[in-house]
């Protein structure tokens, strides 16, 4: 934390953290039998598997150009939440929230890709909500990310992009962050988030530069000041991520479960 | 296996097993935080999550008749398969296997449930694969019955059915068998499944009634005999099938998850 | 009947017939001015139009192979059943129950093809239910083997497949059994069909071999010995609309109001 | 044919017809077991089923005015034609056709019934469309009368709508006429419709009176001349269907199929 | 007017206008700055955007022919009616309504384009209802004309079509008339056309040659009289609107905003 | 513009306006002759038509708690882009994009509205752009509040809402800035929009606090420094925008069509 930022670590959460504080996270790293990148990310109970399935070629549009694509979905499953969604395929169509947090996934993980050095190859991420207690698109680009470069590190291993190429150009990784009772604090679980009169998603690089940065006023708005407040907040959170993230990757290929 | 079956035991298949065996099974129980009983099934490298979402009333439609309702949904995660396929709800519609497998479930719990014990309360049933090797309806409905079974005591203890209610009238499992080679094998993997000539996936309840029997040729029409030797093999999978339910389920409170 | 089966012939129904009995079966082949192949079948009331579209060429995954491909799908006219259901293209989506019958009608239909002697073409099959009466997917698939038969024969005389080339390997005929008030019944009507305790459809080949046996225990799980006398009773009434099958399509070309 | 009509009556059609004569119009009334009223309508080769389901009560925003309500859908099978359609159902929407013709339907029908004496009752009509020969749309206005005469026959005879009550002011018939060649033609076949200039669907009451008149130019704008043969035309047409709607409607009781 | 016409000029109408008068026309041509053609066209307070939009091309099933393409969509913005209407793409469908005057305009247009003469180009036509109050349709189709027609000559300077082309064979205009208290009426406004026993709308070129006739009895039957007064009403609306339309189109191309 | 924006202002844009200007912004309050409240507003190029719709009553979900509601929907017309866009309505499902901006508006108006001060009353806002030119989010949410005080005004004079009460509790207004070739600009036009290495859309109240802060790393992610420079920009924008705002409002009510 920057003294910048004027949380007051004094204040305990439900859960016991201070404001300051991530919930517990773990990735595992390489979940799915099938999947060419993949992690099981949880922060505190929100739990999203996130998988990357490489496909040799891009769509037609755009072919020719030298050039990957990156792209992402996201969904709920019906009973991740409290009480029970009916399913999108039920529906027949796919809600706004769900459209949205897809986007905002796939343009993160663009972010820090090099798309001339990923070659003329896609990788669609999957984000699927096992389990939601907050914050389940902030876990979702944290996690993808995992998968995203466990995908280029097998294709790389299968010759579908060079040797020397290094499509990755930076990490990446977001949490949120919020205004309760009139204290900024970090990683809102379900409870937090629905009492924030202030709701903050930030994505960031592992440099500290920011991707997105996304606020709103849930119930009044806000200052100056305030954002500032956040913004650092959000910062040191992604910044520890980004050390976890690290950390993940370094396991040896012996011990990620699907290689 | 009774001596009726003439499956010849020294056959190995790929994964090792005889042709008369299960693959390992393995029963998460309370697998989710929100849902009123749930289990993550596995069934070799086949992991499914089933939920049941316990729901104080019944459609309107049934109303006033003092009876219960129990449905069910099956989907699969985009790449819970080998190669991705598209979400059903990008694609806005359902695909037929998939509503065939929902139906299938849900007259499969159905089969042991006294509507009239279960009062006028409904139970949904999700079963959302996350990860398929063959047998994911069979694991499914096998899952699904601790899911149920789980959310009818919840109900009990939230007052919602009556304490001497016994709305489940017998236990309910399923397990696919199939014609590889001329040899008839239990639980097929998914590279058995293909290989098959004919395939069959039987729903069974504790006392060894059948609920479903769905046998097609896949690549040629089979005779009497061979069906009846499918039958037996069957009958004897879901037999062992029950007894792992009765062991989940005897496994006390304190050590269920989601309790 | 084989001895085997323990059907009481003295019960009488609410038609006349024993339960060993079908209802009255007629085939009306070439119905249809337009398409290459028809029939137009009565299982007593349930009439079902059957046609079959040829087309020169395969879908584009399939071209090369040297291999044709048949496919199916089935309908109710809206007022075909005793009280109205609303259209699938009015809902925008097509029901659980629609897809299950297409896909086993297209099932049953391939089993008794070989796609090498059909060559690289397509035979569309559709079966539109205009009144129903209990056993529409089983006279549907019995209607549709007489109008995929006439269509393959339109393809030998236009030339599209080869003069000695056989494409059907086998006759495919269905019908549906039950067990009401514990006797086992042959081609239930629809008032059969609601009271049924169990109800199986059985898919079999003039040969006498099974392609789809699909029972399901709709108030009560059976035995062994009850699915046995089914299946009994099952061949006997395929064995017996192979029959009428053949005489259909033993009519001369001239008898044949399409052709 | 009035003098007023131009049309020479030597020229022969490639049915043998003369410019003035409708096809051979067959009307199979009580066609369905099940519908209130029905009728199998044939202009020529055109074959259309009309059923009419009659519902006691009236859609929620209609409740308490004491007025009926008819409604008409309108649906081709996909092979009634000479090469196949897909199926609305599979498409998921309805095309602008079939929605134009079912309004047509609807809209024609409603012209003769008064409302009030129909009493709080809904008909709902459907047109299905066996096979296709031109001509579709007004074979289903002229065959749906009398589906919905029947109808309100039978809901007088279960006291549905008073003994007195007169719902039906008029009857309704259509028929098309076009210029072929230059020459003005009754009742196009669709080898004449898809070579006509100008194309008329014509709707009209027994007594002679317009209920819709649509002319397109298909080919080339029409002069008033034209138009006023076409009119003339299409009058002594709904007039002869009249004559034949009648005497169908006259046949006893008993000779009634479904009745 | 001709004297054929029976209207009384003496009746006045709620906006001041005689029975015989159009309402006040405005055309702004060249309103979209996006566009190859367009105008905005009021019919009194009825407001309509035609865009069109031009491909060099024609669909797939078109090409090799030599011939053009000309189509049309037409749709209501949500609150440009008295009370608002769901958008049609909330709904997930487009309406029978919407369905009928986008065919109608397209096929109104076609009827005055030489498809030899566009050569193998596609010409998209837009109309948006931005206010409705009557007439919408054929405010649409009169301005879709223009913007069609400046659509053409953006083509010939770019020079997609030949110089010396000539694709329009002849002006396009329409208009409604109507049946109010037994007087024939000139363009509705939508307080009169809901009082009018009869509706029809009539499409005829600059040379007063008949695209389309499309009459509809509303509340009553009409009869032969009462449809020749409508039709001589009609077109004499259709001859002034081909005045507006021809001066609008010789206004000098720099007064044109969007060219 | 305050000290701390380091926007260099002697750069100037393709337009002619240096980097700290709005484009000219023209707001056309009570364009609609039906709605209760309408402004068209322009940015530039950029128009969108923003209608009010007051309707007295809420969903029933949010019946009997006194409160109001205020809900958005946003779209293009196909030809107000450059390139012509095929219609949601056509395609059947609304994309991610639209779905997103509408959430945006919605959210953007509630910040402002006290739901007690509406009492149980829905507004529906619907934004259409008429002719895009980048901005379309902003000029839509700017122009919405106008049309929104509009309908609240309305509902006052019909006393749908009290004498004394006053839902609104603030303005709302949005405008965009980028980083250019590294110069911060404000309200981007199309050019300007693709070519951005950063793009934000900020909305902001009246009195200058923030109630969306959605900022974009489009090339490259972007530095604490950039982002303060980006929202100093915007806060100056939003602030010219409150003060057109203002004056639109203070009009005269005969000075407004709509009213």
């Amino acid at each position: 934390m920057t003294e910048a930022s004027v949380t007051p670590t004094t204040i305990v959460r439900a859960d016991g953290r201070t404001p300051d504080r991530l919930r517990e996270v773990t990735i595992e790293r390489g979940w799915s039998a099938h999947a060419e990148g993949s992690a099981l990310i949880s922060f505190g109970n929100t739990k999203v598997l996130c998988t990357a399935s490489f496909t040799n070629g891009v769509p037609r549009w755009m072919t020719g150009k030298g050039k990957g694509w990156v792209t992402a979905e996201y969904a709920m499953l019906p009973r991740s939440t409290n009480t029970r969604n009916d399913r999108e395929s039920v529906k027949g169509r796919i809600g706004g929230r769900t459209h949205e947090i897809s986007r905002l996934i796939g343009r993160s993980l663009r972010a820090v890709v090099d798309m001339k050095g990923l070659g003329e190859n896609t990788i669609q991420i999957d984000c699927d909500v096992l389990q939601a207690d907050g914050g389940t698109r902030t876990a979702a680009i944290t996690g993808a990310y995992i998968a995203l470069a466990d995908a280029i590190e097998w294709a790389r291993e299968q010759k579908f992009i060079g040797q020397k190429a290094k499509p990755l150009i930076d990490t990446v990784a977001a949490v949120s962050v919020g205004i309760i009772d009139g204290t900024p604090m970090l990683d809102l679980a379900y409870t937090e988030d629905v009492r924030a009169e202030t709701d903050m998603n930030v994505v960031a690089t592992g440099r500290g530069l920011f991707v997105e940065v996304q606020g709103t006023a849930e119930a009044a708005p806000f200052d100056r000041r305030e954002l500032d407040a956040l913004l650092d907040l959000a910062l040191a959170g992604t910044d520890e991520l980004t050390r976890l993230q690290v950390a993940a990757l370094a396991a040896s290929a012996e011990a990620v479960a699907g290689a």
